[in-house]
């Protein structure tokens, strides 16, 4: 029987990705935490789009929570995950900080309260070796600024030109790359004549190791369905 | 009989004060208020504390509801404002920025959720010619982060020396003077390796005029009571 | 006979614009200047590229030096300014703030220190009105970076999309438009594991037109030739 | 015979401390330095103040430069530096990092510039356990600000309280501690209606140690004297 002094037993689908090895890292430091090489208590997977049906599978087969860390999923994706998630706890997310994920949650508050005159651009700063731009973190928290507006993202993303004009409601992206920064990002609420913004810095990659570890702890037990990060951190 | 079609008549009780006069050139800007020399539909006094007595008893008189936007008040002024209460619906503000109001409230739910090893740190940039340290609006936030993490505020103000050591779930404030800023407050929760900060700029201080009147009109027909910022926006 | 006493006398070229009205505001604040509605000591013109050649024959004409703070100006524009300047004194600049010329001078020293693994980055973010992207300023604080790298500007705007690769020397341009910002710019040098950030905040435009008298006052007596703001403040 | 493609050699008095495992780090990745557990081409000491006279007479006896690190130094030991600088060439440093040494190159240079309607005001965060405010680094700042400004550095330190006056010429000093942040330092000049904000952010310590190699590295062959970072980045 399992009790609270057990540690969480943490199934890694892909060890030797670079998430898969820093959560290896962050299990090592914290005793709440074992790597087991078989099914464990919970599946973690930052692997690949076309390997998502294979851990999905693994989890399937031992009817034991996953927790899907993997970008770039597309609309078949998604409908694989719902699938899944009528027997599964499954937690889908494009970060994994704690910090985030409650930045999130403040933005949609904040686009839920403050009117169409306040205008929501978002800014994003990585190392210049991403490739990717806007960041999936970047365009995650315009989703919850649309959500929050009660509307569809409507991304206005680099803009460059003349004779621009930004359209009512939309939300304006930027992205900055260069150096080592391990990711920073802001949401700019512009208002007449003041701002609101939320911003989140992360030092290092290992705040997503530790925030999947969380994550992880939170969906042992947990019923058949899809959750997010914002569940984990309304539990803490 | 008042319609919505007819403007909020808004009572100034010091009007050659700065904020006075901001607020009478917001009115003039603005078709859904007038100035009444008289008592209007609501009294809003940004005076001294000496002169707090005095608003209450002709709000009380007039039995219409008052906006205090004075700061500085000690706990016997708190009194009165609880007395007076009884009868009108006050509104207490040390800022009437909607921005900095929806701050708060978002300072209170990040501090709520956060655990304690995120410290929380407070800073607030404002002209070389404001004479207290912190400000009125950071300390208002720190109360909010305070009571988002369910204790009192124990703030650490103008930390300075050696040997210092920061105490567990104390709050930090710095304050920044200089030119002409009108104010600029962030928040900071500092945690293993990110940060989350919630941030603040106003462009100058017409921003608190405009928020005065939206406070104002949001006063207009309230029952009895002490009312705050916060359910201003709560009720955008 | 001019004494130090008399104040400027500032003849606007294009008195009924956005600046010409600024600049009209600023000399009635300061006892130092006056508009001279003749050819005064110095022609400020803020107006429109097709009004260039307009502008400086008043000051070739009347032998007194021209503000050229035009923006959007061509080539062609160019070398009427430099055969203009065979005569008269003429000061061009993009932004007539003395804190962005500062900026601009220190941006060039910094990029002329650090080596190719500092990646260099511009930011910039203005009210929603404004129409191009990148602004004037964050070009020409990429120029003078550009400069101080001793190679010529490889501009990398507006970035979006995936597979996206920084090219080595390039810097990265990056726009934000919403409410009522003034104007924002950020130089980023983002080294490896730290960054070096350079910034100016405009508090409002009137900064520009008191530069501009800054700028008029420096070019009266001037001889023939082409001046910038960096002369203006290398004089301060 | 010593050539280009010969490894500096480092000697480190202190190579259990902090820096010296952090420096043993940097050189371990960096094939153009050893560390020589004799006396090297050049000596680094980051000890403590009780150590500077044994670190200087082990430079002294080998005739090698020697880097002094060592924060919290009295004028007493400022001397014994001085003395050592008549027969070795000595670089005293608070902070190693390359890009700090550019920022407080390029605060002297704007405090020189701006006049005194500018007022300077200077912002660091350091994680939790840093016990000293302001820190050793954001003292140095002033001292560069006050040194381009042709004064004394006169220091408002931990502003609180009311009836605050700022003085004319004074630089203010503010300190933020929480989480795990290396370093951020903040320069920020303010003006009439603008700021000029001159910043670093360090992203871990290895800048330090790297810093800290690269100024080894120039010292190697330098005839006795004082030096500084700033020499070191005028070398680049």
């Amino acid at each position: 029987m399992r009790t609270d002094e057990q540690p969480t037993r943490i199934s890694l689908f892909a060890p030797n990705g670079r998430m898969g090895r820093a959560i290896a890292t962050a299990v090592a430091d914290d005793p709440g935490f074992e790597i087991d090489a078989d099914h464990g208590d919970v599946i973690v997977d930052f692997s690949a789009p076309s390997a998502l049906q294979a851990s999905l599978d693994r989890a399937l087969a031992a009817a034991v929570p996953i927790l899907v860390g993997t970008t770039g999923l597309d609309d078949f994706a998604s409908r694989r995950i719902s699938a899944a998630a009528k027997d599964i706890a499954v937690l889908r997310a494009a970060n994994t900080s704690l910090g985030v994920a409650l930045l999130s949650d403040l933005v949609e508050r904040a686009a839920s309260v403050l009117g169409p005159e306040w205008d929501i651009e978002i800014l994003e700063m990585h190392h210049r070796q991403k490739t990717d731009a806007p960041s999936g973190t970047a365009l995650a928290l315009g989703d919850a600024a649309a959500r929050g507006r009660g509307t569809k993202l409507n991304a206005e993303r680099g803009r460059k030109g003349t004779n621009l004009k930004r359209e009512e409601g939309a939300i304006g992206f930027a992205s900055l790359r260069g150096g080592t920064v391990a990711g920073d990002h802001d949401v700019i609420f512009a208002g007449p004549e003041e701002r609101l913004i939320l911003s989140h810095r992360a030092e290092n990659r290992m705040i997503f190791a530790r925030g999947a570890l969380a994550a992880a702890k939170f969906l042992v037990g947990k019923p058949a369905g899809i959750y997010s990060m914002r569940d984990v951190i309304d539990a803490l």
